[in-house]
């Protein structure tokens, strides 16, 4: 795994627990699919290795400690394995995501230089390269790369803009160094063009315009995302289906959440806001078949947390003769604890799709999205029920239908 | 459908709601199959028809302003219909349900008297017989009767008793007036003789034990329960399938309840607690894979809120990294709200059971309850979603396997 | 009672309160100090007689019904008598509250026009004039009245203007029209010139400047303010004490506020949003003794409860041995059953001050105040006991120390 | 400090603060009193010494680490300090508390037995006057000793046998080895003939009963009591002095815990719950000046938590024209985190209170208590601020008036 935002709180969570699993002190609490067997081609966690960029260069023992999830017993086992890891410059552009940042930067103008974006790219994809030529344990080879998005959440790009709109605008913008490129979308395509698979944890947007999803499907590259559907949004498209089925109509859903970790730092930017917000938003009433009007979703920036993360959701339902009823879930939550290993299972996946010779967006992935980046024009599914159905169904046969019946 | 415990606030609101909609003032809001359409034999709510008994013979005009359920206008609208409406004697038995009684009783010995209990059963099947030849609104026949439980929720009767294990034994005890069949199973076993299918929505012990499912396909009647899965119980069974599925270990589940109603009055004696508690408590274990040590179910009677109810949850899970988090569920929500419409639809379902010709327990109907009655031996399906697709395509094709793959 | 905003849901549940009361069918649960008796000068409830502006000139009957705060027996008890009482044409001004307006408007520009202010004023004192000759229940005069800003919340003025720094920079500015003069500190103006104690229910800027406070105190005119304290930070002003006194260290205190009123509606702008908070935002820092970095109130506008309201609080707390703990309140309010008995305690101690011969701002009530305006320099106490125990020495006594021992 | 129960997790996170303190590496946070300075006679935090009995004879290193609630550099810094301290042989009784037992018990008959009661006290006796002559850091004596019963919760004794009330009647019944005599009443009269002030931190009956109070006053020694007041029930005795302040009348409280320490592992025997219970059930009609109804409390045990303790509240109240609003809280807290600050208190200043000359009841502690001990006849006052004031007052005057004007 080649991961943006290395030195993040998820990041290191999943190469510390990956290492927990290699010294036998881990269990598989939390990984969804541990339990598959006999899978062909489906990766094993503990042959996982790490790489990535990150703004701050510090190792990964030093980024864990900051963030604070592992006890002291699981940072004592694991340090000096994290120690080694170290991120590599990284490319990111102030004008994307402002509250974060770093000065651990490709030595390259980051973006809209004389010399455009071109060197930034060549530059990702070398490091890619040199990655899946030595990352492994032994310095030799890997099987395969995949670059796996955690970095902080960017402001909407211009999605209208013309350069999204096709692989030959889209490459002619990166030579011209065009400035409303998001960093995201610059290592969707770094890895696009080195072959990797490309899965989008964070809301930013990557490979989900019709440009990339051209160019992954040229280079035969299977591309993921978005948002990693960990907390809120998970519940929300549990509780859903639920008040669908049961025929209780929902009035107004009010969610606040509280974190104080960098990505609650980021989001405190109104324009990075944005971005989560709108995949947040969308999954009530593809599952409810009829628009919330006051469906409301605030996430504030709250420090006495840190890592830990609180969601409060109030649900104001109708029921029969009119009746009204209410309820109210507090979910108090890790935030890396929930995302990491549904980094690691999407990295298991998206390079089983690639060994099934499948590219271009994986619905069957929808699974672990808060917004499934799907094929144009396709349904896009959010009950949590459905979307793990598919994904199995995928996983045993190699092809499933991700949309449920209407 | 013929009511055991017509007066109480599930069957009143029950009637009122199947009135309002004969008025076209109703909504179908919580519903639950409101919108199946072309399901050949399926009863419209509007042409149910109510009779039915209750310890208490208040109208259920005077009933349903007691129980508070109905705002102003809709009182208004129905109470002319619902003074039509009066409980037939019941059946009653202090030893199986002490905290509720009341004087509208049968005219023979209830139980354990010299002339046995053949007398009641006989009472209540003229009593159906007459329901079925005359009940219509005009007086006429009707096309089926079906027996719904929804009284107070009885103590457990000894279910070693040998009475229990055999059709023979048990109407040999019937004869005999042995004093340890409760009220729900004499009930039950009306229906049957009567070719009534029979649905129990309480934890009370009804057709489910041998004898009475002997008997039921024996005279070609199904049977179905048991015990409502209106609140807690249905999110317990939204959630856990949702925790299993990202592999969110349920350390433990603390559950409260507390209501006011003449349900909670019942449950304010252990002995009727314990049923409820019996059939609340298993459904975790079954969806998770795993015995949950510290699922405590607790229900308080608490007279502020009177018909509505609030269930508090907290649940304790261990995700990745064996990292604890904590989810608190607070339902606000109205007991009978949520029954009524489930038991119309139960009613349809069984009686389009019987017009298939199936016979005995009704597996496909889990959807509705905590505690699924099904063939001896046969997995329970406790997941909400997978219930619900199980239904659907029985309600489709007439057949369904019911459990999920595990 | 004159009040600004007469056809509010507060304003119109006050109103109901009184009539029902006089009626013999209230009772007196939510008025504080309905058991004070044998207070010289103390009106009584049911001698209170109501008049006022509304924006929205509909009778209080028509306006109740929209508010749906009296249940419908309530309703049919005072509908004639709240048929009666129509609300005289306002002096609102979009600029200073843009989500809330109506038709019912004073035949004058209300502001900035080539007339200037004065016009306004004289209006709103020839109204309160002709109320206090002619408004008791026979046509005959009132031994007083006590003008009551219940209107929408208006956005800040500039607090820096010299026109609110003295009476004669103010009247000047009211001649000439100055457009910065919020329609608050309008209706404070009339009140004082007409011998009324203002009493501001509200986050406006009312008699809280230097100018207003000259001309208060010149006139023998007592003024109070300001933002009702009725839920969340009326808890708040609860707990904290609590925490400061078992030395339990606030590290952060996350509030959010749901509702769908009037005031709901209003706060939806951004800028009246921004006085709301202010007033909100204050409490903590002086109880506790220390400034809680991360304090965060919110504030959103969520339909489906209507008058009904939700505060939801979590407070992150740190203990011996530096170990933290959490606290989460949910309050299910009504926001006007909160408010309406506390503006009648309001205006009967208004009144009593008046005859006590008391002018400027009353600190002793100081109780029902968010943010209670107090002479300058004056220590703010915000802990609800110790305002308590000061208004009721004050009552006893005429006198009272309102700031604690620090 | 001589502790009943030293190995609990209350009282080694007590010893463990005060070695944190004395390292200079402590905060006062959670210590009420840290503030208070210049009182003559007031011991300082750093001076205190611990001794004590326990069933567990582990030293306070190995309970603290069972405990779990100091974090990990916590325990390095203290725990050679604790590995020192080593609880004494103790005198329990299965009788009076089931769940909790030990083999840490003196080598005399603990009840019964035909050698009487007496040698049992004796053998505490010789404990307490070693302890001060020779307890000191360094060998030395101590300024004075302090008994504080932490033990688990026993259940009830029958309050109205004679042997309890007079001091006659008491001391024969020790003699006679009375089996009706519980453990928690053996320390405390063991405290009384040693001279030293006893407190009683638990529910259990300790001097709280005629004959012990006149032995107390006898002997010249204070005693206080009792059953801490640190979580639910010290949240109850702030919220309910607001809502009567705004007349928001408590219609019903509905209290649920969950913990699964010792002290709730103790609670799981009924008899020991009921003795918590009462003491928690008291607080609210005193405050309100009416009785709640509906005021249920529930304590379960519930092991996820371990120490880490839930409490649960809903309350249901009635305001103006008799709407009705709720109030849920839940507290997340560490039971023994708030109780050790609150019993370092109650020694220095149930110390102090012996220095200046009283003797029995001590009042003015009630501030510390769920049920607190007065002298007969008096009101007890559970409103914690009135409480707090009573307390302030008697540390700087040495005298006070408990009682709130009612």
């Amino acid at each position: 795994m080649a991961v943006v935002g290395l030195g993040g709180a998820v990041a290191s969570t999943a190469v510390a627990g990956v290492e927990l699993l290699r010294l036998g002190s881990g269990t598989t609490d939390g990984l969804p699919f541990a339990g598959l067997e006999g899978v062909a081609g489906l990766a094993r966690y503990e042959d996982l290795v790490f790489g990535g960029w990150d703004l701050c260069g510090d190792n990964l023992a030093k980024a864990a400690e900051v963030h604070g999830v592992l006890d002291y017993r699981q940072m004592q086992a694991v340090s000096s394995a994290l120690e080694g890891v170290v991120p590599w410059p990284a490319a990111g552009d102030e004008e994307f995501c402002r509250r974060v940042g770093g000065d651990n930067v490709v030595a390259v103008a980051p973006s809209g230089g004389s010399t455009g974006l071109r060197p930034v790219v060549d530059h990702l994809v070398a490091d890619l390269e040199r990655f899946r030529s030595s990352g492994g344990r032994d310095g030799g080879p890997l099987d395969a790369v995949v670059v796996v998005n955690l970095a902080s959440t960017e402001r909407y790009p211009d999605l209208a803009d013309p350069a999204f709109a096709t692989a030959a605008a889209f490459e002619a913008a990166v030579d011209a160094g065009h400035d409303g490129i998001p960093p995201a979308m610059v290592y969707a395509y770094a890895a696009v063009l080195t072959g990797c698979p490309f899965v989008n944890f964070t809301p930013s947007v990557g490979a989900d315009v019709p440009a990339l999803e051209e160019l992954a499907r040229r280079h035969g590259v299977p591309v993921a995302g978005k948002d990693g559907k960990t907390g809120q949004t998970m519940m929300k498209t549990v509780l859903a289906p639920a008040f669908r089925s049961r025929a209780l109509r929902v009035e107004g859903w009010y969610s606040t959440n509280i974190l104080g970790n960098r990505d609650g730092q980021a989001l405190d930017d109104p324009a990075s806001l944005a971005s989560k917000l709108g995949t947040k938003g969308g999954v009530l009433d593809g599952i409810l078949g009829y628009p919330v009007e006051d469906h409301v979703v605030r996430i504030d920036y709250y420090r006495p947390r840190g890592d830990a993360k609180e969601a409060w959701d109030n649900i104001d339902l109708v029921g029969f003769l009119g009746q009204r009823m209410q309820v109210k879930v507090d979910f108090l939550c890790r935030d890396s604890v929930l995302a990491a290993p549904l980094v690691l299972e999407l990295a298991r996946f998206a390079d089983l799709a690639q060994q099934r010779g499948e590219s271009g967006p994986l619905e069957q992935l929808g699974y672990f999205f808060k917004s499934p980046h799907v094929p144009a024009g396709a349904r896009v599914e959010h009950a949590l029920h459905e979307q793990e159905r598919a994904l199995l169904e995928w996983v045993r046969t190699g092809s499933a239908s991700v949309a449920g019946a209407e």
